[in-house]
């Protein structure tokens, strides 16, 4: 039993440093979005330039995530279970990859903005991406401890995303309407505010991830929602 | 030796199993690809209902080839390039779903493009299409071929899409400005064009993994490209 005990234990010890990589990679990605949303605010092209270079760095880092979790498997053995939280892992891994490409597809629409003429409703996205971040955030706080009902409430957080995306939908329609000088903008802001809710979709596919993980149980589907456009 | 032979033979058996089980899943985003263009141009929105209703098929087939992975490698106790390659078919079924996830989206858009009017230029978004369901179809005939030229070539055939995108964008910019009522047909016209590139990245995507575990080399990363909008 000596070695057996020993054998969990370093498996557990690996697992709790995949974790902890992926934790890192959560706080790249969240600093993405919140720099993305800077860079379209002041319009900074020259960082928002910076930002997409930068998203390699988040590419490694699943890359190695992937790395750990076959030398993992390979290295212990582990039973049922215990794959399959190597494999919980190694999807979420790939899910925050992608929620750092999102912040890059933000970055990447700086330069067609005006540079100087207002652009609404350039002011409530940033609340919208605080939402998003945050959803981020907290469904990694509950990866890492494990708590399922943490995950739950993030799942229950998408709808006023969502809500979010639908108001910020028809009011750019409205500004095209106005003023045809308006459409280029406001069709990169709608971009924008897509990404975001995507971002929230994502937080929210960790959070069914970690709650099955946690209890074996799927949360209920969310209904479908049209998605404004 | 006998054993160690008969254990390999069982591997790929199993993982042969699991490639016909993705090119299932691979046939099914396809052909909702296809219906949802159909749906879109005909304005068949009881159709398009039901193709949405329809991806959760695929959504299990994608929880049926996990389940498969699981047990493959619980089992089989593959070593690293073996259990690699297992660890690259999950990968590319959870890639697969996301298209068709795509798929769904450009079902959901149906019920709002106006029921009579024509709409431009949707007679350009079922030819885009057809580029995007070829590259699916010839990357999933790349893995399941392991045939690394294939997959390569399919890379290439991205950036006909990607120009495919910016023309169609830069089409719906002058209808919407032509005329503000076209604004919001052309808003939903544009999130198709967007499914249907990002159909195209996906299909890449795995690409590139198909080339990476039959040469053990990197595509050369595509340069980054700007996206209309």
């Amino acid at each position: 039993m000596q070695s057996h005990g020993h054998t969990l234990k370093a498996f557990d010890q690996d697992l709790g440093d995949l974790r902890a990589l992926i934790m890192t990679m959560g706080s790249f990605a969240e600093a993405a979005i919140e720099e993305a949303m800077r860079c379209l605010v002041e319009r900074d092209e020259a960082a928002a330039v910076q930002l997409v270079e930068a998203d390699v760095q988040l590419d490694e880092l699943e890359a190695e995530a992937e790395r750990r979790v076959v030398e993992l498997i390979a290295l212990r053995a582990p039973m049922a279970d215990d794959l399959r939280e190597a494999i919980a892992a190694l999807k979420i891994a790939g899910v925050v990859e992608r929620i750092g490409d999102y912040a890059k597809n933000i970055a990447r629409r700086v330069r067609r903005l005006p540079k100087k003429r207002h652009v609404e409703p350039l002011s409530l996205l940033p609340e919208m991406a605080k939402i998003a971040v945050g959803m981020v955030h907290d469904v990694l706080d509950a990866f890492v401890e494990r708590n399922p009902e943490k995950a739950k409430a993030v799942c229950q957080r998408d709808d006023a995303l969502d809500d979010f995306y639908e108001s910020i939908f028809r009011t750019l329609l409205t500004y095209m309407v106005e003023n045809p000088q308006n459409i280029g903008p406001s069709t990169t802001l709608l971009f924008v505010a897509k990404n975001l809710e995507r971002i929230g979709d994502h937080a929210t596919n960790i959070a069914e991830m970690v709650y099955f993980a946690a209890t074996g149980e799927r949360l209920a589907e969310p209904q479908p929602r049209d998605e404004g456009a």
